[in-house]
């Protein structure tokens, strides 16, 4: 296929990368020359750069996906003077694998299929190692029949292509899970480091909550406990993974989403405020796990 | 062997049952008269009854299993006048399977050691339903001789006997644990709630969340949301399981060992408020999965 | 003075009507055709209608008020097409008395001033009641001399006319001093209903509370306790006063204006979640003191 | 009159040497033998040591002032061994100024009682400087006959001596006042620190607040954010003043009393959650104010 693709970024350029390898070819935009440039370079022959985000419709493609930083990028890509939607889009799939909140997302599908797009919200979880290796999961928003269609096309740049209804809900499943996420990391580290202030053996102890009823991936696959598990972040200072400002992002569009949504989620907002607070005492690069900092002395 | 039990509530006395069962005599104590005849009389020529706590153990038994409602019964049973610790205890084994906070049950297991008694606390998780079957979860502190040469004894009530560590060890367990459970709780209840009032089925994103990281029990085996799982009791009204007022207890036990160990659980004492409050409207006697209406539109 | 006025509702109408007593002739907009026609007659023939934001300039007024219920519309009614911004603004003082983010009432005010106007963001507090008696807060952002020129104007409407510095302070002040508000409420009902479920006479606490440093304006100027005070909404049903949605809006404008900045509000964020649920348990539209109602048996 | 006088710390210390300045005979008892050389020796030939509590009766004395840390303290200085109940009480007057849960005054003052003695509950606030000064405010639980009875010897210590209602009551005052001072410290940290960070000048928002409705003792009277004050804590690097962890203890005896109560208290929960984080990140010997630095970048 022929496919535009605009983003390249950390995360971006790698997914774009995977695209080129199942034999796609390329037409990108990015606002920093020196990504476009790595691509074009990259893809040799069937990489081309576009100048604007409409420019990358215009020799014609089959898809475009797009990997931005937040909505308000989004938007601008789409909606903007030069954005994909001021092109004409009739019949052009268009993918948006941003994380960003499922009303932006919503309103943007809107204009798209107003326009005579196809449009899907898909973004992924898996970070930035997941996208090298192809292995992402994909939360899928939009038509079925569209989804069906292009899965193969995502199945070249993840593992795990997941379908969760209408327009937005691929951005409704991650907020969800990421909030989940988000609290249970920190009920863990709290957890973990009430046991051990009171005398028992990590190892011990997360052992016996990953067979009780306090299991949880932060504890079974994730432990943020330094010598509990190998081979995660907090076994290695807590380098790595998943950054603690990327998860006060996604807590913070999971808040957003339930004020406008009028939905209570104490412990999610709880849980951004405690991000927040980690962030501004200057850990946010650390991985997310690291947040047990907050509940063990120094 | 012969052995004393104290406590014939609603988990004791399935328990002391299943002692029996298991060819055990018994002797036995309960301050509801009730209790104890109905035991005695299930028991048949096995069981006896003694007139106070220190009086089960006048004719010799090996150990006395002890199963209260809260901290200030242990320390009357253990530590007063007629109390356990007021006979000669000297190689006997005291096994505490009520559920206190791990400072007060290692104030009573000091005394106990210091007259000779060999003792373990071993809270239990299972509910009412594990306690009739047998298949109850023991969490067990204390020297790990007594634990390894009692753990026979253990699985004629339970299933899981899992060693914690020394005195005091089977409650930090279970207070850990059991505050992971209810921060998993409510985590799960806000993002099920979340996503569905933004357009999701309940069921699509369960199964999402279920493979992703915010996977957690309350989300796989015991999700909260109406008609995700069969036979839980959400899907039944939220009656039976373990309720409301039980994590409520349990929420308190774990903030309380949290203050004297000067450790700080904002989630987890923040689910101690939000079950409060669900208490107070009304709803205490509910499962605690039932939590998800705090969060939910009539 | 001629004066435009756009947004006539419940705040903006008698604030229109306050400076039409005041002798200044009103080009006056709102979207609701019913609202204006009621404005005109009640002005006479000193209050006339504008099919647009843009056409209030039309015939040359000094200064535009605008009371608007969000960012959404005051981007609307300043950015849009028809907005104030399309027409020739040069030298015109444009008030917006909207309570809105700060960070997009700093946006407004950079474009408008672009253009060659001369803004104010000037938020009040003080309700309908207020409004109707010309006695309004009114808490500015903007230049000092464009604020020093337009005071005599603002007196018409209100009482006291605070400078709060540069463009949207006084924004910034308004979501500070609610979301202190918001928090100090809950405090002091928290407090009440503590003080009185321990056996304490609520008008003895307040006493005490109001001479020590507990004291604030929720516990002496506005008890949330029934009885403690005269002539405020706990003794009359929580009717009238200051909506509990109102207060859950400010406390989501302080808490989105957090984020924003990077800031944690952990308290602030956490009175948001309690007023939504007490909005979602069905009692948004009463005082915002009625909040004591989630920590009073019922 | 005759006084007893029990435990000399740096609030006891002064006290007592505020009764002998008024002219009173005092018998004194505390733990640490240095505390009770310095008062006799102050006192001259009108202050005695006694060996233990009950000692402290043995000469006949009018009424015995406590004054110590903790419930425990309390518990083993009235219901010990050598304990003031374990002496003939009847008709003294038993006033403890120490401040402690409650329930816990409640069960020592059912047991005076029951002895024959007249109990009183009056903890202090104010401070080590008002106990120097004699400017402590006591807050009075008890029988309304014995209190205005012993209202002028307790105005030899404080200023403002305050009838709260039955035994008990002073507790009961002290702990919902202190929660709420706790909760609005934070809270006016939050906006004071939100406002800044959103450009505004620190002593122009106080001054907005100070004349709002956020307006609170935390903000008029003892602001937290530096400069904005003069002769505060804030002012002076966070040096004297009110102690961190003693506001973290005044929140752990709040909570505990709610939890006793059933009483949800989420916004004096977190508070105390917030401080106990301080007091781990090494600031518990800071003022109370300096909670501050939590919202605030180093």
């Amino acid at each position: 296929m022929k496919l535009g693709f605009i983003g390249l970024g950390n995360m971006g350029a790698p997914m774009a990368r995977n695209l080129l390898k199942a034999g796609h070819d390329l037409v990108v935009f990015d606002v920093v020359q020196g990504n476009v440039d790595a691509l074009v370079q990259h893809g040799q022959d069937r990489a081309t750069a576009a100048a604007t985000p409409a420019a990358v419709l215009a020799g014609g493609v089959d898809a475009v996906i797009t990997m931005l930083p937040a909505a308000q990028h989004v938007k601008s890509v789409y909606l903007g003077n030069d954005g994909l939607l001021s092109a004409n889009v009739k019949g052009v799939v268009l993918i948006d694998s941003s994380t960003i909140d499922p009303m932006s997302a919503r309103e943007v599908a809107k204009v798209a299929g107003d326009k005579g797009a196809l449009m899907l919200d898909a973004p992924v979880s898996g970070g930035t190692g997941g996208a090298e290796a192809g292995t992402l999961t994909f939360m899928v928003g939009g038509e079925e029949p569209i989804f069906n269609q292009m899965k193969p096309l995502l199945q070249a740049m993840g593992k795990n292509i997941v379908y969760c209804g209408g327009a937005g809900n691929g951005q409704v499943a991650k907020v969800a899970n990421n909030m989940l996420l988000g609290i249970s990391m920190i009920g863990t580290a709290e957890a973990m480091a009430l046991g051990v202030s009171l005398g028992m053996d990590p190892k011990v102890l997360a052992g016996i909550i990953n067979t009780s009823s306090g299991r949880c991936w932060s504890s079974d696959t994730y432990n943020p406990y330094p010598g509990v598990l190998e081979n995660v972040p907090s076994s290695r200072g807590y380098t790595g993974g998943f950054g603690s400002d990327l998860m006060l992002k996604d807590l913070g569009l999971a808040t957003e989403a339930a004020k406008l949504s009028k939905q209570p989620v104490p412990l999610g907002s709880l849980a951004q405020q405690i991000y927040q607070t980690f962030s501004m005492q200057g850990h946010g690069g650390l991985d997310f796990s690291a947040i047990i900092k907050m509940f063990t002395k120094k």
